[in-house]
This record gives C-alpha cells, structure tokens and sequence, in this order.
C-alpha cells in the first residue's frame, strides 16, 4: 500500500528550490496524517492547502474532464472549470478530442465563454484573434513583425480518451500509468459502447464543502441509512468484508453473495469481465473497478431493479449484469448497467465548494418518453446526490471547527481510508518528498 | 485600573514558543494603544486580530451562551456559534445544563443543525453514531476493535449558570473569578428569578461591523440623542458623573438623582441590592451592574416608563424597580425590570460581522395577549437596535479607511474606555505577556 | 520614454525601511515587466497588488474625483469611495471646492453616508460632532479638558480644480506636475464651459476585472469591430499610425485624413487647439489630449454624427468639433463635443471589481425633452460601456488562469502599452526605486 520514492530530482515536473521552501509547512502536516483516521481540518479548509490541491493534485495527475459524447461531432466543445483554470475540450476538424487552455494568446481573455456549444473556428471575441480547432492561430490582425504565429497557438493539454471517458492532464510530464489504467478498464467498458451513447441529462450542483469531503463521502455506503432511494438496488454492506458484517447485516449479505454467484454465470457466458480490480493507493492513476450485483431486479438504479431504459446502451445480449463500477482518484466515479450509465465527478471551486457534475447516458438512439422517462432515469441519483450534499455540507462546517478531531474509519471505510493515503503520497511526490503512510513513511523520516 | 503580571510560564493555557512569535507583532501594537482613545483601525478590521480575538477572548474568557430559560426542560438544547466553532447547550437527563462541541467524534459533521430544539439522544445524521444528553458515545456500528467508546464522546466545554444566564469557556483552565462575579451577582438578580421565566420574543440582527464596535456602541449613552423611543425611559446622563454633567443636561440629571434617591429607599425597603458594583478592567470576569432608576413611570422600557407586562417576573411587591443593569466582558449586557428582563449577547462572525441576539424573558405564566402584547414589549429595544446597527456599520465603514485617527473619548464614555483597557490586557496576557495600561505598563517596558 | 531618477531619500513621502523590505519582491516583479506585451496575471489579481496600486497609484498620483458641476452651490457635496477610503468632495461656504477625508475624527464613524446631497454643516450622526463645510471642528459636546478643538477638524485632501474637472491626490507632497497638466488643458478645455455645465445623466455600472483592464480597455480601438453603435461615429483606426493602417481599412483612413484635415481648418479659423499633445509615460499626471474628428456628420456620438442636444456646452459658433479627447492616468477619460461632454471615471473597488462612472454634461440650460433626449444622448455610450464591461470579464477570467501567458501588443495598442510603462514607473518610485522601462531600467539595473 506504501512506498518510498527518492525525490525527483530532474525532468520537467521537478521542483524549484523556492517552491520546496514553500512546501516545508504542508510536508511536515502531511507527514502528521494519522492512517485509518480523516485529514486535520485545515486540510479541508486551508487556502493554501487548496492552492497546494490545485497545483499538486489537480495540476499533475490525470483527471476526469468529459464524456466522449459530449463532443460527438466535430467542431463540438466542452469547456471545464478547475480552480480559476478553464479548458477547451473540442474535436477537432480531424475528428480527434484535443484540449486547450481557454486563454487567447493576445491579452489573455476567455475564448469561449459557455459551458458547451459548437464552433467552426475558435474566435476571441475581444480583438478577434482566430484559432482553428487545433489551436492553430489563423489569424490575428496585425500582428507585429517578429512575432510568429506558430508561437501563439492556443496552449494544449494532454489528453486521454478511455472507452468513451476523457481525461486531462495539466502536467508538462504526465503520469505514464495511464497506460495501464486503460488497457485494464478497458476490456470492462469497451462492451458498453460509452463513446456511442449521448447525454440523456447532465445536472451541476455545488456542493458546500472540500473536494476532499465529497469523494470521501462516495467512498463507503457506511451511510448508506441516508439513501433510502438508492438502497433498493444498492446492497447496504458494500465495501464490508464478509468478516465484518454485523449481525444485522447478515442476512442482506448472503442475499449479496448469491447475486454476486448468479451475476459471476452470466458474466462468464456472456465473456464480460467481472472481477474487481483494485489500486487506490499506489498508482498515479489509482482505481478501483469491476462488475457488482444489483439488488431487487438487479438490473439498474430503480426502485424496483428493473431497467429504466428498454433500448440497451450495447447489445450484449442481456440486461441483468448489475453495475459495471468505476472509481478514479482523485475525481470520477461511475455505474454503468445494462441500459444506462452515470457518470460522476467533482472539480474543485474554492475549499469550500465543489462542483458535482451528474451525467446521465443512454444508446443514441433512445428516444426519450419511447424508450425512458426521464424523471424515472434520474429519480435516485438526483435524490441521493441531494443527501450527499448535505453530508458533505455538515461535515464541512465540522472540520472547520477547532475542536474538530479525526476519527476512526470503520472497516466499511477502507476506501476513504486509501483515497487520502493516495492523497498524502502524491501531495509528498509533488513536493519532491519520498512517500509512504506507514512503515515506509517511518523508515524515510528514520 | 491596571496590574503586571508575569508571563504565565505553566498551566494548560500556557503559551507555546512558535505561538510567541506568531503574537509579536500582535502585542507590540496591543501595547501602542492609546487609552482615552479606541484602538487603531487594524484591530477592528484584520482578520488575522479578529483570529487573535477569538482565540485569546473567546477562547479563553468566560462569555454568555444563553438563558437557562432555553433549555428548560431535559433534552432541551440550543446550538451557539462563535468563529467557526458550534457549541451545544442542553439540559441533560439528569436535568443539568451541559455544553459539548457540535462535532461529531467520527469524521466531523455538525451532529445538530438546527439553532434550538429538543432530543431524546444526539445522533449524528451522517453514520448514526450515536451520543446521550450527557454527551457519551452511546452507538456507533462496527466501531474498530482498541478504540474505546469511552474516549469518543462529545468533548466538553465548560459552563457556569449563574441565576438563570448561562455562560461558557473554552479554556483548559476556565479564569477562576467567574466565582466572584457568581457571588456578587447573584443577590441581585436571583430574586427575579430567570431561571423559571420563559422567552416571550427572541431577535437575532447580523450587525455590519466588529464585535468590539458593538460592545463599545452599548457601553455609552453619549449618542443617546440617537435613540429617541429609548430616552423615553432611559435617563440621557448616563456615565456622566455629576462634575461633567453639561448644562444642558441639568435639569434631566436632577431628575434623575431625585428618581434615584427614590429608588433607593423602596429597594432598601424591599431587602433589594441597589448599589453600583464595578471592576471593568481588571478582573478575567470584568463587570458593572447594579439598580438604576428609569424616568418617566420609572418601571419599565416602555414610552411611558409604565410596566408592559402584567404580570412580574417574581413577586416582589413592586413594580417601580428601575432596572438592574449587568454588564460583563466580553459579550453581555442585560436589563432586568420587575416585569420583564431582555438580554442581549454579542456573537462574532467574521471582522465586519457581528451577531446581536436579544433575549426579552417575562414570567413563565405570563400570557401573551392577556398580560403583554408582544409588540409592545419589544417595541423600545427593536428600535434602538435598529439604529445602534446603523451607528456601528457607519463606524467600522469609518475604521477601515486609512485615513481614520482614533479620537479622544469624553467622560461619558469611560465605559467604552474601560473595556478597551481589559482588551487590551487581556489580549497581552493571552500572549503570555505582562499588562497594564497605565503607569503598569510603563514600570513593565521600562 | 523612461527616465532613471534616484530614489527618494527626503520629503514626506519618503519609504520606510520597513516598507522598502515589503516592497522587495514587488519591485522584483515589476521589473520583469517586458514592454509591449501586458502585465503578468497576478498584477491584476492578487490582493497585495491590489494594495499597493492604492498605496502607490492612488494614493501619491493625482486622480480625477467629479466633475465641478456636481458641487455647482455652497453646501453641495460628493462622497468618492477608492479602496476602503471615503472621500468627501463640497462646495464651502466660500464657494471654494474643498476635500476631506469622510472620517470623524472622535471615533472614525462616516460623516456623510450618501453619495451626493446638500448640507449646511458636516454633522456626524453618531454623536453629533459638527464640522463646517470647511471642514473645522464647530461643535463636540463635553470635549476632553486638553483637546484643542483646532486640532480636529477633518482631515484634508489635496484638490485641484481644472477647467471643471475635480483632481485629488492623497498624498502629503502631491506631485508638482500637475500644474504643468492644467496650463497645457485649460487652452483646450476652458471654451466649453464645463464649470458651468449640468449633469444630463450619470450612471454607474461595477465591471468585475481589475481596474488595470478597465484602463488599458479603453487606450485602444483595435476591439472596436465589438462596438457596432459607437463605431458609426468614431474612426476605426484610432491608435493607427498612417503606415500601419492595414489594408482593410485604408478607405476608412483616407476618410479620417480628410475629416482631420477639414477640423484642423475650422479649429484654426475659431482659435481653438487641435494638435494632439501626449506625454504617457514620463510625468506623474500623464496625459493625451486633443481634438480629433467624427464620423458621419461630425458633431458628436451618435449614430448620425448629429448634436444630440440642440443647445451647445459654450457658444463657439460652430457644432461640428469633433470630440475633444482627455485622457490622464490613471483614471480619467473625457469626450467633449460642442454639444455635451461624457467624462469616465474608473474607481478600484476589490483586485476584481471596479466602479466606472459615466457622466453626462450638458449645458446648465439645456432642457430634457426641449434640448435633448435622454435617451438618444445616453444610448451611444451605455451600449459601448456594457460592450467593454464583458470584456474586461473576459480578460480578468482569463488573466487568473494559471495558463496566462501576456502575448504581444499590435501598434494599435500603443497607449496600452504607454500606460502600463506608467504605471510601473509609478510603482517603482513608490517603493522608492529607479525607474525606467527600457534603456534607462537596463543601464539603472546594470
């Protein structure tokens, strides 16, 4: 689960002297995190851990940005909000997804300034500065002498188009374990044909607290009592080893295992992979996915487990193959059934509110009030997401308290557990510092 | 008015050598106050003195919470915020007033989130976890094997009731004279009896200014002439010693010292204390309180002066008791009158804001519409709170500008003075510094 | 263009030690500062800049406050808000228009809390401490033994009044030159008659981007194709030397030429200025002003070149006078017709926010629905500003974006560029540096 790494010491990420004195305060906290236990408060609230977040976190690893489907046709764009950066995500005359820093080159302002359209070229409507859908500078009027426009392109960003799932990274030498993220996952979605689905809803909302809080809230079902909609298709012991179930648990754990040995047969007659592949800690690109039982029907998010869209997202010859779950630090997590997919994802604002982007998939071809309801579509991922809110609101208020003092994870909480050591070794990584909650952390600080 | 004490050098409240240097440049400007004079603008608009005070006022001082009358019954609780933090304040099971931080020992979340209310148990909306009214860990499921539930209940805060006002300290070691102020105190304001009185109107305002602009906005009638519903009953010398009474004034303060004279032959009378006490420098628990006769009637806050409810807080055979008049640091001030008593707390929020709470408690039989009508009883106070926020947000406007150079006080505003001098003190000892404005602080620099 | 001066070492404006160390890593910045393009992005973002923009530009440099005609009688006043300072702006009893700082001097309330108005004496509402309207302390009940009420007047701004144009300058030793700004403007700007003008409208719209941008939005024309309606009267190659002028729009050159030359003819034959006097760089109060030509019929900004108030400013004889342009740093902008006068104003209200103030002057007895329609006089410069607003947005949104890069400016955007040259220059100085952008910074610095 640990490991210690030698400072980097060359190559294009690598730290400045100023920046590893800026660091030495965050370093000796990060170093104080206790494993099995939440992060001190100022690690939620913190400007300049925030800042720290930004640059460190969201500045080097690979993050979620967008569904393939959301820029299905050329000339299609997205523009993504993290932090005070803004990014182009557009495909390009040439049919692929690029992505650019949505700052003209000229004197700096926003290029595109809505949240999603469609473009023939990319106009600054300031001084009118073109760019091609390749970032390409076309045309800038007179542009003085010496000045090449070959220089003065719009600034990219690396790019990663998984199954159908685009994600960016704003670091000069980006994590190479991206590699092999996607030949792992892959296999799982590719079935699903994600890249040929298209948005039957996507909804914002802000959330009232730190990034951090959100994606430690989707880590576990240990408040799953809070979801009442959701637990009746979600199994209540997830993240719970068959050891620690409590005795009131029990019989909806067996329930569990006996859907999880029928969905195994179906998997395997189908050749669909189902087992959970798991690294939350160690990769950049840390993961955790595989297929899950659903409850009830065992087909999708109702009430009922029943499907909530009749035209499958691919044809796979089957409709009860419960939920292909995906997870990805630090900022995508997602179902995909039989029939839909929902995809979910948290961008940071501010230290206390977060973006969380829900985005419904259905096949292209269904055709709402034929083949779905939308209210039904979206019913328990909307009122779930609306308790989580509140979750993560009255935790954050919480932590901001001085007498905050963290608690201990219980076992059904591993995986917040992991998502913040995964945390505190990047965090160290980016301040050019060895890594390891744990034993190797000791051994380093010996 | 002033004394030197040496840095505290043990005790839990003792200072650290990193939060020395963090108070420097805090105590090199403590001590360059002006007394006669408030303090420079920076005190009452830098976040970073704000921090100061509540940590070292706030954090170290006894401060009023609420009435006894809130919590009456057992389960009965409200909530207090001060900063960032959230107090609870419930009558437990056994019927005694406990405080708790409203944190819960998991992984942070508010445990309640209401501003009052009754419960059986305190349990946390995020995992269940579960406290009782005396604020031990009564529930949490699959709680890890070696953590003690013993060690995870509520952490306490310390409370002191005296005569039906309930304060709090968030010091380790709580300042001991709250014993003194219990012991004077309680002669005069026990025969009213607000322990069983209940809350006819409860008014909260968000005032645009600092903390110490209310408390020094409330600490003088130099302004009276603003605050005409209120000079119906309030005599407009007050803080005047008869020496620096103005002539124009005269007439008014010979009135008042006949209606005082008055006063106290019926408190003497009636076995009532009267006389003035009055330490508001030096003690941690500094105060002034005592009778004071209103004009008019001479009974209560109305425009009259005539009683506006019917029937009295206590049976005191007499209507006509002036006010009892309690002031302490750093955030109460109350009046009591046979009828009725209204309380008023000052709450900091951020520099520029200030929660003002007002409190009008009457007889727990007293029935509105037949002994009082609501609007009237808070008819005086609603008022002069309205333009006492006015007067406050145009002085912190002021402050903040560079130009602002504090000005000199008159004598009628030795109270304002007064508390400024225990800031200032107080603030210095939280440093671990010696005090003393004064010759003190000249003989400690020398 | 730059010049090399010594740093301050007498006067009252000279730097402190303590300041100068401040200052240091500034200093550092602004001399990375490359000519022709803009400032890096946290020039116009980051909150300690911000400060020193108003400790150093708005606080020692000379700015425009109002227009004389809105002090136009005795007792008239205006309230100018920079930063967290007040300012107040009234015609005395004298009929001298005089400054102070709006500031009580007993315990720093605001004097005055309008934006405008009328008053006899300068009367603080807290506690009634009464200055006259030239600002001295004429009444404070039971002032201290010992205060000398002469010491405790309000405190005074530097004011210079230029042919009806209000200039403040807070600083203790405001800069000389300002003497040689009037002598040049007056010839120029004294025929209209400003004093003597009304206020036909004033509106004030909150752009939200620094007030940096705001300024260097308005040195340029080259945005101008985002300014349908203004361009139907203003040349499109403003800023364009001749041989830059790019072919598109040589037509439209060849038109100006004619134009000018046909103003210069009229100008000479009523003896009014014309040339174009510009010096942006090296003087404290920096300058371009001149008369230059309109579109269409010439007269002034509407969509026909027509007066847009039958009834000119001043009687010159003659309506088709181009525009009299007046611009001075850091934060005026004018246009005088023969019929009215618009007059700009920006006032940096946060790094991000910042007041633009337009105002229109008409002659003092011109007639709304008889002279002109407000409206039709208004909709010119209303579109324009609202067109500008989002692009200041634009460019403050982008300018955040950690991916900023300044890129270059095109010859139109000399005065840009001119301007921010100032503006370092002007920073250097106020941390008491050498100055210079160019050969002089390189020989200062070598």
């Amino acid at each position: 689960m640990t490991t210690v790494v030698p400072p980097r010491s060359t190559g294009k990420n690598r730290i400045t002297e100023q920046q590893r004195v800026a660091h030495e305060g965050l370093v000796a906290d990060l170093r104080e995190r206790v494993p099995g236990r939440p992060m001190p408060g100022h690690f939620y609230t913190d400007p300049s851990v925030f800042d720290a977040d930004l640059d460190l976190i969201f500045g080097r690893q690979w993050f979620f940005a967008t569904t393939e489907a959301e820029v299905a046709e050329a000339g299609d764009y997205v523009t993504i909000d993290v932090g005070t950066r803004s990014i182009i995500v557009i495909r390009s005359d040439d049919e692929v997804v690029r992505a650019f820093h949505n700052v003209c080159r000229h004197r700096g302002a926003r290029v595109l300034t809505e949240p999603a359209g469609f473009v023939g070229n990319l106009v600054c409507s300031y001084h009118s500065w073109t760019y091609g859908t390749d970032g390409a500078l076309r045309h800038a009027p007179n542009l003085p002498e010496g000045e090449d426009p070959a220089c003065l392109g719009l600034r990219k960003v690396s790019i990663r188009v998984i199954a159908g799932l685009v994600f960016l990274c704003l670091a000069a030498e980006p994590p190479a374990d991206i590699d092999d993220f996607a030949e792992r996952l892959t296999p799982y979605l590719a079935p699903h044909n994600l890249a040929g689905a298209k948005v039957a809803s996507q909804v914002d909302i802000i959330e009232s607290g730190n990034w951090k809080l959100v994606m430690e809230n989707n880590r576990e079902c240990y408040h799953c009592d809070g979801h009442p909609e959701l637990s009746a298709s979600f199994f209540p012991t997830y993240g719970l080893a068959t050891q620690d179930v409590p005795a009131s648990l029990r019989a909806a754990h067996d329930q569990f295992l006996l859907a999880e040995a029928d969905l195994a047969v179906r998997c395997d007659e189908l050749g669909l992979p189902k087992e959970v592949q798991e690294d939350l800690v160690e990769p950049n690109v840390a993961y955790r996915f595989g297929r899950e039982a659903l409850d009830g029907a065992g087909e999708s998010f109702s009430l009922s487990g029943r499907v909530l869209v009749t035209k499958s997202l691919a044809d796979l010859g089957e409709t009860r193959l419960g939920r292909l779950t995906i997870h990805s630090q630090p900022n995508i997590w997602v179902h995909v059934m039989s029939d839909h997919a929902v995809v979910f994802t948290a961008l940071p604002l501010s230290p206390d509110r977060t973006l969380v982007r829900t985005t419904w998939l259905v096949n292209a071809d269904a055709v709402e009030g034929t083949h779905y309801q939308l209210d039904d579509l979206t019913y328990v991922w909307t009122e779930t997401n609306t308790q989580d809110s509140v979750f993560v609101a009255r935790t954050h208020a919480g932590v901001t308290d001085p007498a905050y003092l963290p608690g201990p994870y219980t076992a059904a909480e591993y995986q917040v557990d992991n998502f913040l050591s995964w945390y505190v070794d990047r965090m160290l990584e980016g301040c050019g510092e060895s890594t390891g909650q744990g034993e190797g952390a000791s051994e380093a600080t010996a």
